[in-house]
């Protein structure tokens, strides 16, 4: 935003300017990790909707890949011991209270992974899918995660998180049987806000549809 | 906070201001409720989590109540419109991207409630583990919804929303025999945050465990 834009008011401006000292360095974000030739995924979702079981079992599903992933979390690091145990290197980044990870955090975290060694960085945000959707990391795609107990009237409620995503992954598809979640009702409310978006049905402790998920990460590697 | 605890810095004494301005409001909506011998709960959940169904299961659970709702939501006026058709009075707030409701934002709905006929309003807060716990509303308690889907383990994710409730209501029990939810494991670790406070284990698909939910709110109404 140029600076003719901005508010004559006390507030505005320094909200402006926060939001470009994160846009600056998640920009110096991307030239660092294309630099590496390392693409790197932002993985959106509600607390609880999966986003580890399904970063565990696509590390699982991908052995000739070079991943690394960054956790995000208000607190804790439960999740990065769980993907510390496939031995793929992990960091872990605590919040303390915000909402949403930042572009400075990424760069701080990205200096405790071995670059050299990696091509994928799949960075899990923290649980929420209102406040990481403001936030450029310096990432080469979006994905959004929702878990079929969610309900499938989220987009209705929450369409910032589904206009900025290339990806939409249901998860949990194994619970379908047991919920009133209407597929076709979901992929109607999303293509509303992102007509062209891929929604793909997932679920991570069966393998159903994990083939679509990694063929798309395969694709987005350039391959 | 008093004046003498103010940083220094440029920004720090901006959101100082900000927070005693949403607490002077929620004092004066919780001396306007207390007035007109107004309840008022606060329900906060991820998304998904089940709130708008356990209000239309509590409604219907207590036909001699005179209960109002306020939903929060960052856009849509879905919940409203199904709290609407018990003929409950009830406001939609659209945040229109905040991650939270505040105090001048019930202040506001509140007029649009015939509050002379009420005496027990629930506030359904944004679907956020986070945001919501660090601004008061004016309410005289909080429940905090977590749902079986989403794990055993979000205590050590979001402490706050733990350490901030008067009970806890674990939802979707239903889900249950299809799940990995460890109940004691949860138990404990809420304890750990919140020594005292109730957990409830219900499903307001099934009725499992509404009348110690009803219990409890009749309790808080003073009878």
């Amino acid at each position: 935003m140029s600076e003719t834009n901005l508010s004559p008011s006390n507030r505005v401006p320094v909200v402006e300017r926060l939001l470009t000292a994160n846009e600056e360095v998640a920009a110096d974000n991307r030239v660092q990790f294309h630099q590496r030739q390392i693409k790197v995924g932002n993985i959106m979702a509600s607390p609880g909707a999966g986003k580890t079981t399904l970063l565990l079992a696509t590390i699982a599903a991908m052995p000739g890949r070079k991943i690394g992933v960054i956790e995000g979390d208000v607190a804790s690091q439960v999740d990065a011991e769980m993907i510390a145990t496939t031995g793929t290197p992990v960091v872990q980044i605590n919040t303390g209270g915000a909402c949403h990870l930042d572009a400075p955090m990424i760069r701080n975290a990205a200096k405790a992974l071995p670059l050299e060694e990696l091509e994928l960085i799949l960075v899990e945000n923290v649980g929420n899918l209102i406040c990481p959707v403001s936030f450029d990391l310096g990432q080469d795609f979006n994905v959004g995660l929702l878990s079929v107990p969610e309900g499938h009237d989220k987009p209705y409620k929450y369409p910032g998180i589904f206009e900025a995503v290339d990806l939409v992954v249901v998860t949990k598809a194994d619970l379908l049987p047991y919920l009133d979640f209407e597929i076709d009702t979901f992929r109607t409310l999303v293509h509303g806000l992102n007509p062209d978006v891929p929604i793909f049905v997932v679920s991570a402790k069966t393998g159903e549809g994990m083939e679509d998920w990694v063929a798309w990460l395969e694709t987005r590697l350039g391959i």
